[in-house]
């Protein structure tokens, strides 16, 4: 039997849903002015428990005196104070005194201190109540504590406040899960979503308990969650929320209270799961990490942010996206992305949309989201980015588009505590010549044969005319024929076989030696599957599902392969050449240039380093 | 003997002494992925454990099929397939098999399974490697590691993480001071300051330790210095870096190490104390508590930052300040102000500058610099101003400017939690007039007597003709005669009194009635003697350090004195009628008129509420 979803509702209509079915009713706790207060949203207004000063004190290094005595007082005739008082400043103006001198206005002699201009009253004392009235209220209710307010708090005599507080319980079921720090047998992964949701939740000041890993029993669910509400304002389920076999959380939502919607038109997220329990919100949270993050974002932060904690607006910028992106009309879609600066306007490039590649997130700076009355977004088109970092470090993207080799990992580990935050986009070489021509990368690497042998230049001229470039090479690298056995590339026919994408340099420096060598592509099983990576290629190759892959050494090494070199060529990164005077740029240069990069390049293998570091120009 | 400060070095100066005496060597330490990694800065990159998938799995509920069996099926010549799989979203795809076929798609009859259409190989599986590949580098270092950054660091199988972290140890200092939860004796205060800075460090991620309170003692307090460098990376010591009898932290900076600067011209913090001890930066935060936070704020969290931490830098909004603030030439002075948008510009309030008033700092949202070549900034420029709060908050602000009354704080506790963030300044009724046509405030509550015995309608009028206002009534309040003992307005003449600034309706009502009771103000010693709010006339009642003085009843309640009526005003809010569409005035009118808010005035008390919510209009 096929379970199907109920009925698909969208975003707007959930999160109509999820007002209308849950009023809010934030609970409070009382937290410790000096642990955990800063950051928390006031449940009540607060109020002074005394006066600060409670007694006039001095604002001055000095004396106090009255300042009847001072009157007259003049360069010509000063006025020596019989009975001045010494005081620092913060401490009590004894009773009867009404005014501070600085110590530096007054001529002392032993005991005796003479002035020679006189004082107002109240001068340099800080009244009773300056800072605040006994009774006065400090803060209202609903108020964000910032260390500043803790700080003022303690100085008022408070010592505990009443925040507000939200409890989420987050379940995670699955028997295909394992805990974080277990090694995940085959067909098993780690259970990280729960992590994710009550990292998310902490930052909004939730109170988030993780529950131990249920496995797929309908029983121990249905218990899980029972004490999940019991114990919480609000309970996650993370996965299970599907239509499959195995996939229990609605039917156990229905048995407990009752679910309100299974399915919102959202990607990634749709299999969630909205329900209501004791009158308490239960979503269902589907299982791929960016589908869950996805729901976490869209629908249940939202929730708590009606319950009246915390949760922080992303900042914002607009981009002039790269790609055209598809979208399913009736569907809100989130699109993740790489954000950056190029001179004075944003591009945005983005990410893989697999809900499973979880490290798209990682390597994003922020997402789009194309509504649902719209059916996808143009290539040049200005698109509204919500930012999951800082805008400050938004400026610090530096998107470099085309090959990838994984000495592009290490360049962006050197750079990145000097303020560089390179994001990889893996296009392909001939991918790189495009993106630049448009403007659409800070640099493009690549490693383009041309029949007469030379690298790039050839193309370039080809396809940019007219354009000043700078090349920097990064590396001569090796490129061979990856395999377990150590196969040359005479082996390759009849060979189960891996292949690069098409516009990648390295496809093409296979097809070019295949010419040369008079070898038919036909001959070569699996030449028509294509994969994005040199890791990718390996991996196949260690498997043991493919016998072979053209790719670099560092990736064979990577994973204990025999590499059996090809060719040598020249792998460089290509800008446009006014791009040398963005700091960010001369900071990638630099660190090209640098012995550290050249130490890497020799310890990761299968690059020579005479060129590295050489920067070629290309005048239009 | 008065000491004096070594020689006071510019804030610049003080920056590029900091930059070149202490290299940047920050700390590592390991934690737990799903424990306090989040808004950590990776210390070095880090890499997949294994490959995720580990082995291909189907991405779809389904069945795993051999590509090549399904070649040629269509809708006329279905095949069925001898033995195809079962397999659910994550399950292994059987050795053997390459394409996973979505269950919406397959006609299942018992145990055999038809499709009506080929597939291609690969389709529906998430290939080995496809998100991440072992070995592959997840993050580099230098990265701050965010919520969907630690699910996917479990998710590769990385449970802790090297994170770049400082250790500062934070020294109070002085015998005024008690710790938070003790009642200050007279003269002596909370110690506070140490509260806030590890606060403000803890957002940067620095584990901050803090020490016990050390009295002003010479050896305690160079024991307690030696044990914090030797503990920390950074050592902050809190007071004593004034020049006062009794400011010992220099001295004892001098024994261990050397002093680097006494004094950096920065307002307000100029008593700092730049210090190096066995390398390690020790810094004396000068006492008053905002001056301790501007010098964390401008010398210690760039330091910070420098180390490697993440310190957040300030959004920022272009605004018109409203006041001219005069600045020393050659100082770097910070003021505080609330900000607040009015219509499509932006607005600057400067608080109250004093050093000693700490509410201030919780009264603001936003600050300002005057930079050290600036004599002041005129009212009327346009500043550019750092927030204190997320820029979404600082938009909720709404800049209430011109009398004061106890209730307008009850008022903001009740919309606070609405949306409505109400910065109250304190600048008297015809204040309140005069910012109002400066269109320098949302709303300006006033009581303003005229001579026909009609309340504000006389001043708007005549000080803003043609302008279109909108008078919402607040309540009917009672002013009158706060004593200790019950004085009546005919026992003013010889008693000791305290007024209210010029300006204020408080004091045009109280010369007002001594004209039309004949009373001399020269008959009322102490009529010169100015304070700006009616707590503070209560305090000062209060104290015993006057007889009596003008105010309403809310505040002789709050601090038990006692209170003869001398009138009733209509205490109104003021502002220009268009402003009743911006949404978050809407909430503020519907508040005023709500029977929550009739009821706070009750209980307050010396409030009529059968006008509060009353809207006049007058048209220009």
């Amino acid at each position: 039997m096929v379970k199907r979803y109920l009925s698909v509702i969208t975003l707007a209509e959930a999160l109509a849903l999820v007002e209308r079915s849950f009023p809010a009713v934030p609970g409070a706790v009382r937290v410790p002015v000096n642990a955990g207060a800063v950051g928390r949203i006031t449940a009540e207004p607060i109020f002074a428990r005394f006066s600060v000063p409670a007694i006039h004190i001095s604002a001055m290094d000095g004396i106090a005196v009255r300042s009847a005595d001072t009157v007259g007082a003049s360069e010509q005739r000063p006025v020596t104070l019989p009975d001045a008082a010494r005081v620092n400043t913060g401490n009590i103006v004894p009773p009867g005194y009404d005014a501070v001198i600085m110590i530096e206005d007054v001529w002392i002699n032993g005991e005796t201190y003479t002035v020679r201009k006189p004082v107002s009253p109240w001068q340099h004392i800080r009244p009773v109540g300056e800072d605040i009235g006994e009774s006065e209220m400090i803060l209202p209710r609903g108020h964000r504590i910032r260390p500043h307010d803790a700080g003022a708090l303690a100085n008022y005599g408070v010592t505990e406040v009443a925040v507000r507080n939200v409890r989420a319980g987050l379940i995670p079921t699955g028997s295909e899960l394992v805990p974080a720090g277990e090694m995940p047998p085959p067909g098993k992964v780690v259970e990280s979503n729960t992590l994710m949701a009550a990292a998310v939740l902490a930052e909004a000041g939730v109170e988030a308990h993780r529950y131990p890993i249920v496995p797929d029993d309908y029983g121990l669910i249905r218990d899980a969650v029972r004490r999940g509400v019991a114990e919480n304002d609000i309970v996650l389920v993370s996965a299970g929320s599907s239509a499959g076999t195995r996939d229990y959380t609605a039917d156990v939502v229905r048995e407990l209270g009752e679910v309100l919607a299974h399915g919102v038109a959202i990607k990634p997220g749709k299999p969630v799961i909205i329900g209501r329990i004791e009158g308490k919100p239960v979503v269902g949270l589907p299982g791929y990490p960016l589908a869950a993050a996805t729901v976490l974002r869209e629908l249940v932060m939202p929730l708590i942010s009606r319950y009246g904690m915390p949760v922080r607006e992303p900042e914002r910028v607009a981009a002039r996206l790269t790609t055209s992106l598809h979208s399913d009309i009736g569907t809100d879609e989130f699109v993740l992305l790489s954000a950056g600066r190029i001179g004075d306007h944003w591009v945005a490039v983005p990410q893989s949309r697999g809900a499973g590649v979880q490290m798209s997130a990682v390597r994003a700076n922020g997402y789009m989201q194309i509504t649902a009355q719209k059916e996808g977004a143009e290539a040049g088109e200005t698109v509204d980015v919500r930012l999951t970092v800082p805008r400050a470090e938004a400026e610090e993207a530096v998107l470099v588009t085309g090959s990838h080799d994984p000495a592009l990992d290490y360049l962006a580990d050197l750079v990145r505590p000097r303020g560089v935050d390179i994001h990889s986009t893996h296009a392909g070489s001939m991918g790189g010549v495009i993106a630049l021509k448009k403007q659409e990368c800070h640099a493009a690497p690549m490693h383009l044969l041309a029949p007469d042998g030379t690298y790039n230049t050839h193309y370039l001229e080809r396809y940019m005319p007219g354009a000043d470039l700078a090349l920097l090479c990064v590396a001569e690298r090796q490129q061979g024929i990856i395999s377990r056995d150590g196969l040359s590339f005479d082996d390759l026919p009849g060979r189960a076989f891996v292949n690069r994408q098409k516009g990648s340099g390295t496809r093409m420096l296979l097809d070019h030696r295949l010419a040369e060598h008079g070898i038919n592509p036909a001959s070569i099983p699996g030449y028509e599957r294509e994969v994005t990576t040199h890791l990718a290629v390996a991996l196949a190759v260690r498997t043991g599902e493919v016998d072979a892959g053209m790719g670099v050494y560092s990736a064979a090494k990577a994973l204990d392969l025999a590499f059996v070199p090809v060719a040598t060529e020249r792998y460089e990164l290509v800008m446009h050449r006014s791009m040398l005077d963005d700091p960010r740029i001369a900071v990638l240069v630099e660190t090209v240039s640098s012995e550290a990069f050249r130490r890497i390049l020799r310890d990761l293998g299968g690059y020579e380093t005479d060129e590295t570091g050489a920067l070629r120009e290309l005048r239009g």
